[in-house]
């Protein structure tokens, strides 16, 4: 019949549900014909009756299988990948929501390389074996809804952490969001009205998030980022123009670019704010893994004019959606009843687990050796995609991501149809711009783009197999 | 010094930590005093140097103490409490908001007689243990985000799920969201535009959610809830003034009324979504909890007109985040752009915990014993409410809520002033209505309300000792 494997780390159910289903999907076993009974195949397999009986339950609530009283368990279907509705959904037709889409869903592609998330491996310490055992031991504090504004605990342990980088911020400033993303759309709500504008720098990360809907009732406009920030007098110049209500950006490893904003600029940029009456939103979600730790603009500002708002997909897992918001204290009930409105409360179970991890000790170890492998990773990619001619702006050597400008005779739509071909995920540069200043650029994530996959492709579209082979086999 | 339990379920961590942090706060141990060695310590409690040193290293973490390298651990300051920043968040200020806030936040309240979740009691068994050894054996699939949709293995048993109950589909019209209020926060942005009208009864919590946020840009209407559902001649009446883009309603275990949606009625609605041009959005967070199981109105239309969407906060776990929208397949694309312009995707933490739960063999065995004990609880609460007097509307006896009529002598307001006082929780009627109709009503959770401190408080409040402790006594 079939096999089960003691060593393996997948349970015994779930080894006797695959191989069922192994049959029907090989057509070994047929429609209505029927399985060997509970006993039988426990005494076959050498398991315990409970163990069959739990994958045979499994099948039958996946209605794979149907239970007949009396008769035993009879096969319901020719094809489980039928029933079971595998019917894709397609991702959404708009370039800039497909291509977020796509950015989402693991499965699709083997190398991730201009994703924006860690590789899982790098992360499988991320959560202490002790928070897991703390979390099953204490089941009763995560059978309760959390608080909109999230747990007093989470809360009270990111503004402790918040001081720790220089900014000062209280609990009661802190509002817990399901992600980065989420804190800004919260933050939207509640800053514009129809016909504001908002600054945002171009390139930009998001500035892409930005493009996704069509529909929104505000208008977005842009600044050049330079290497050391947004170009201050073209910033004045916009300003002054619209007087938008909201700046959006990112002052440490800025996506795409790398860049890290001066503490000058930082300076200027608020001074522009205090002039001209509008309020900052400062994108951290990157910034522990800044090996550079520039000053941040909510540290200048004492969260005055500034929304400080960050998270811990990056750092902890991408499982997680976790992050917050760090508001001045005028705004803080209006995000909180925006939170309410829009989904009532978070995961308290997400909350839980981030919680105990920021408590522990380990926490700022592992960010500490999530830092320097991200700068190794950058230093050897840089080196190898040099050598094959790609080029980078004068920023400097920090964080995730690698805006590479490729040579002018790569045509990098064809070169992201055949890596998509070949399971490997690159997003070119024109996705994060306004302007056509960045076609020949793509945005490579360190930590995926030394894989050998990728160096091979590379290599063998920008025509030089020879030098790079060489280099892989140094690595 | 002082003692820990071994036979205690808190971990010799935590309970360390925690007599540490208690000696600070009754200043038995100062600032700048010199903590006893790891050694010392491990030795006198009988516990590894591991056990000690992680301790200390949490409190270094949180701020209570420092490591001076070669010196030991030293107190950094006096009043803990201080330094964990526990100035608390104040609920929003608006009633509606505030009534939320507090419903969400429980460590406010002893007995939550009028929340909307079950007690954790009863639902400690509803994630099968066997879900959370997957769960820790599959960590990869645990590291990698959720795509934006939701992960296709969740929508597929939605969907799956949702043919059981006469819903007709696919998981390509599943989007998975952050509860069901969040899927319905997605619907509004897809389907209103400005000056819109949108159609809810009255009473309803759908209604107070809406109330919820001042600066909306569409408009509410309502129609009178009645029995078995709106009323269908006011309804027709509104809907030809004002044609409404959408009609939000809940079907089954109508929240606060308790009603059901009789087929007729349903038939009714639809009739006029048809003539009228509108969609329905059927909010069925509920519906599993029912006893009657009438039909659903996705059910009768097909998911043609119709949004249906519920979670699974009520039955697995509050604690979870994680709701879900079958929607016409016409707007699927546009709510997954929502969601990522909103949150870009959730958490696949929180998906694959669902994943595993509804797919195990014991899912349905659970919610018919839920859907049991509520029923029991809700006839109990029914019948001690009724002998003091307390009036029901004359719906049928189903579900998780009593609309409770109290006589015209108690004053409402002041009752719930003095539940508040005695950390008991109760939510006015009025708060569910535009009108002054429900001023002598109290929305109350049946798996709440037999508590004997609730009891005894209504008792007490309703002039009718006596008769109740009997009922106690024989509960």
């Amino acid at each position: 019949m079939f096999e089960i494997d003691r060593s393996s780390k997948t349970l015994l159910v779930d080894q006797i549900r695959s191989a069922i289903i192994a049959r029907i999907e090989s057509f070994q076993w047929v429609q209505g014909s029927r399985l060997p009974s509970v006993r039988a195949l426990s005494k076959q397999l050498g398991v315990s009756n409970f163990t069959v009986s739990s994958a045979y339950e499994d099948l039958v609530a996946q209605h794979i299988i149907e239970s007949r009283p009396g008769a035993g368990y009879y096969i319901l279907a020719v094809n489980p990948a039928g029933v079971q509705d595998l019917d894709t959904l397609i991702p959404p037709s708009s370039l800039h929501a497909g291509f977020l889409y796509r950015a989402l869903d693991p499965s699709q592609y083997d190398v991730p390389a201009s994703s924006g998330y860690l590789p899982p491996a790098w992360l499988v310490d991320a959560v202490p074996a002790s928070v897991t055992g703390r979390l099953i031991r204490n089941t009763l504090s995560c059978s309760v809804p959390a608080p909109a504004a999230g747990s007093q605990a989470l809360r009270s342990v990111i503004a402790s952490k918040l001081r720790d980088i220089h900014i000062n911020a209280s609990s009661s400033q802190v509002v817990v969001t399901v992600g980065a993303t989420h804190a800004f759309s919260l933050i939207r709500n509640v800053m514009l009205r129809p016909g504001d504008y908002l600054l945002v720098e171009d390139p930009s990360y998001l500035l892409l998030q930005l493009k996704l809907i069509k529909d929104r009732d505000f208008n977005i406009i842009t600044v050049p980022r330079l290497d050391d920030g947004p170009d201050i007098e073209a910033m004045e110049a916009m300003v002054v123009k619209y007087r938008p209500k909201v700046f959006l950006t990112q002052t440490l490893i800025h996506n795409p670019t790398g860049g890290n904003t001066s503490p000058a600029k930082g300076f200027r940029i608020l001074s522009l704010a205090e002039k001209y009456d509008f309020h900052v939103v400062e994108d951290d979600i990157f910034g522990s893994l800044s090996a550079k730790q520039t000053v941040r603009l909510a540290s200048l500002d004492g969260l005055n004019r500034t929304f400080y708002l960050s998270g811990f997909s990056k750092v902890l897992s991408p499982a997680l959606r976790l992050g917050y918001v760090a508001a001045p204290p005028a705004f803080v009930e209006r995000l909180v009843e925006q939170k309410m409105y829009n989904l009532l409360c978070g995961s308290s179970l997400d909350e839980t687990i981030v919680t105990y991890t920021l408590e522990s000790g380990r926490y700022q170890h592992h960010l500490d050796e999530l830092r320097q492998r991200v700068i190794q990773e950058h230093v050897r990619a840089r080196e190898w995609l040099g050598k094959l001619g790609v080029g980078f702006d004068e920023h400097s050597v920090d964080g995730l991501f690698l805006w590479a400008r490729f040579p002018d005779h790569v045509n990098i739509r064809s070169l992201i149809e055949q890596a998509h071909d070949g399971r490997i995920f690159i997003a070119p540069g024109s996705l994060f711009s306004n302007t056509h200043a960045y076609d020949q650029y793509i945005r490579l994530n360190v930590s995926h783009c030394n894989d050998p996959r990728f160096r091979q492709f590379i290599a063998a579209r920008l025509g030089a197999v020879k030098a790079v082979t060489g280099a892989a086999t140094a690595m």
